[in-house]
């Protein structure tokens, strides 16, 4: 978490607030939505997370003397100065749980308030809630490919920066098993994990001993990297005999860990080694470059491998690095605001507005409502673009997606850990079809907007036109 | 930077200290080569960052009580953690000049201390440099693309997490002019900008009020967002409105801004209806997805565009979200080490290095040689996979490319700030020939290693086998 988050903004962000507090609208109020537009990996779906840290980051957002006087050189006047020396956020949010399954164009978070803390925080709350979801949402991916295998996340040495401390977190909230980095299992209490590098076998004299002494000091723990010199012919045979040194004194090697060449091919190789020395239970470990297509590949060849080490390809995205996630206007006062775009798609949904998730009598998920804050529920949900595609809800249950999270500035629930976080993410990925979850073309949910809200943003575009 | 960086660290790395520790080799020498092998956006080159922020992260590294608490928690033995208690770096690290021109396989930073330091810090390295160098390049790219026009970063609130803040800061290292990131501007003295976002125009009645009062607030610093609600039929003709009247006050707007539709043709309608107000002076800026491949093609449509704002695709690194960065051992004490890989172009070059460039007498950089660190010079370098692919080095001028820049865990250098290291890029690559710097098959710069280095590596590969 951000120490001191008030400067973490866009300068447009401060330029704007002083027009609000010049123009003598501070103190008028605002609604902002949270959504994104594109499902990043050409997925299904993507897992919300973030919302913990956003909240805690808010809670203690204000300007100290030495923000004060970097301002005060960029120009920005006394006044509005002495205003932010005593701001508070006095924010209102509404949002869904972290770990929830959300969909394009829903916007799973609404804030409150005056119109200059709304604006305020724009950059700040992008910055963590489109990371971390497009974290969560990778993970969540590979740990579908890897079924009940294990992966576990070694990205920090390619992670983006102080990025990798919230990706690795986010990770865990995916559904990934343990992480590397240290710093984010001590400040996240989250599941760490790891045993050694080729520099500690190139350290001694020779494999073998760097394999004996791993297992003389972490006999409980010993996961030996084989691929130093040469997998099958030293490597493998090196580990076997160490294996077996353990035994002799009551302990079980945990495994050994492939980290280059044909993962397909080296794994069935080792495995059968290991196997014909009786050393059935030494489990195989793989790394390299793996992502979500690869460890379904893998297992689809039937590759003997129990944990799957993700790295760059988890911590920064890889082919999707940036979740679309942006924050409209909404409302001002009473007063509903929308912005049109040269591209339809981009047109935002006007007022303040709530979540309905339908699902099946079994549980099972089926599209999103969109509707006004003050509707009870709908009956039909209309594709935002084209209302001739609609279906009719009546036979599902509707729960509400947005629950107060935060009041006035101050967090209205306990906020969930990463591992509750995960278990809740995994929970409600149970209920959504399989068809939204497989990599390819994936089935694309519905959702859908109220009548009502179809009907204020038609005759809003209409006005401005 | 990191305030406590101890344990910003893979788990792994502490297993392995812990290990050394146990084996009493705690005091024994090692020698590791940071290098990377790919260049990242199918370029020709690579800005070498980070260095100043790993360099002041080094200094402060201690391990806290509470870290200890949690490491004893994890399993690690107490005289371990007693050790790591009056733990103090200690190490001598060489490294080329940040905002340097590098190339793969070079070791542009050499460390040097005892095996757990030089182990133990492996990760937090890679993290910083990896990260850094990717973006300066990225950055290095976009100027390169846009030539005298600006560049300005609005990557924030796409940045993979707290990694936005170093995003920003090597942006201004690779060449970017200033960024809307005010926190990294607070933190590195960098030039900061912007203006307005969509909703402080959705916010007003209508668009042409919501001009005027920016204009009367920010009467120097106008830049008008045209594009809210339809570009050339009102947002354009509001701005001239609004320029025509600071034009009485006696004020020069500054510029508009398109952020969305066709740029190269919005920009061109928009400069007429500029230019036929008499505005030749108002600056166009744009921004929406770009990156140098969309501003090159922009300008080369001759898209009358004089500031261009880039975000996710600078501040990711986009198509190539990671520099693939590595730490490798070359020595403990005097022997030299290296690690063969399944794959030939992952076996490293051992021994203690350093690295001469090449270049012609009008300065043009020619090559870099890699030579075991006692070699004086080297009449010939050899392409490190096919000996017979080799180059005559005599004619040239050798310029040493590392330097001393940490002893005995003290800072060797005056650390430049990120508007000097882009100075220094931005000299450098001027001795950089066109070739190297092309988007499309850029020509592969040469790095060779010398005679005596290549033997003492087919030495060694013959002994492991």
């Amino acid at each position: 978490m951000l120490a001191r988050p008030a400067l973490y903004t866009d300068y447009y962000e401060l330029t704007m607030a002083q027009g609000y507090y010049l123009a003598g609208r501070k103190d008028e109020q605002a609604c902002f939505d949270y959504f994104f537009r594109d499902i990043p990996f050409e997925g299904g779906y993507v897992i919300f997370a973030g919302l913990s840290n956003l909240l805690n980051t808010l809670e203690h957002f204000e300007y100290h003397e030495d923000e004060l006087a970097y301002l005060s050189k960029e120009g920005f006047r006394d006044d509005f100065l002495e205003y932010l020396r005593n701001f508070k956020l006095d924010v209102d949010i509404h949002a869904a749980k972290e770990g929830e399954v959300i969909f394009p164009r829903t916007p799973i978070l609404r804030v409150e308030g005056s119109i200059i803390e709304t604006q305020i925080l724009e950059t700040l709350l992008l910055n963590i809630l489109n990371f971390e979801s497009l974290i969560a949402t990778k993970a969540a991916r590979m740990k579908y490919a890897a079924g009940d295998h294990k992966v576990l996340d070694f990205g920090l040495r390619r992670a983006q920066g102080l990025g990798g401390i919230q990706a690795s977190k986010a990770a865990i909230i995916g559904g990934v098993e343990a992480t590397s980095n240290v710093y984010s299992s001590f400040v996240h209490n989250t599941p760490a994990s790891g045993t050694m590098a080729h520099s500690w076998i190139q350290s001694f004299d020779d494999e073998l001993t760097a394999f004996r002494k791993y297992a003389e000091y972490y006999p409980e723990n010993c996961i030996l990297l084989v691929d130093t010199y040469d997998t099958l012919a030293s490597g493998v045979p090196n580990a076997i005999t160490v294996a077996k040194e353990l035994e002799e004194q009551g302990y079980k090697m945990k495994g050994i860990r492939l980290d280059s060449g044909d993962l397909a091919y080296f794994s069935r190789k080792a495995r059968r080694q290991l196997d014909e020395a009786g050393l059935e239970y030494v489990k195989i470990a793989v790394s390299n470059q793996l992502d979500e297509r690869l460890i379904k590949s893998l297992l689809s060849q039937k590759a003997p491998i129990d944990l799957f080490g993700v790295g760059t390809r988890l911590v920064t995205g890889h082919e999707s690095p940036a979740l679309d996630g942006v924050y409209k206007l909404s409302a001002i006062e009473d007063e509903p605001k929308l912005k049109i775009s040269e591209n339809i798609e981009k047109n935002t949904l006007p007022g303040r507005k709530k979540v309905l998730r339908y699902s099946s009598n079994d549980g099972t998920f089926y599209g999103d409502g969109i509707l006004l804050k003050n509707e009870q529920d709908a009956d039909t949900i209309f594709h935002p673009f084209y209302p001739a595609k609609h279906a009719d809800v009546t036979t599902y249950n509707a729960e509400p997606l947005l629950q107060p999270v935060m009041e006035n500035g101050d967090i209205q629930i306990e906020l969930p850990s990463p591992s509750q976080s995960a278990a809740y993410a995994q929970k409600r990925l149970a209920k959504l079809n399989p068809e939204h979850k497989r990599f390819e073309n994936p089935h694309i949910y519905k959702v859908g907007i109220s009548q009502k809200l179809m009907d204020l943003r038609d005759e809003l575009t209409k006005n401005i036109k």
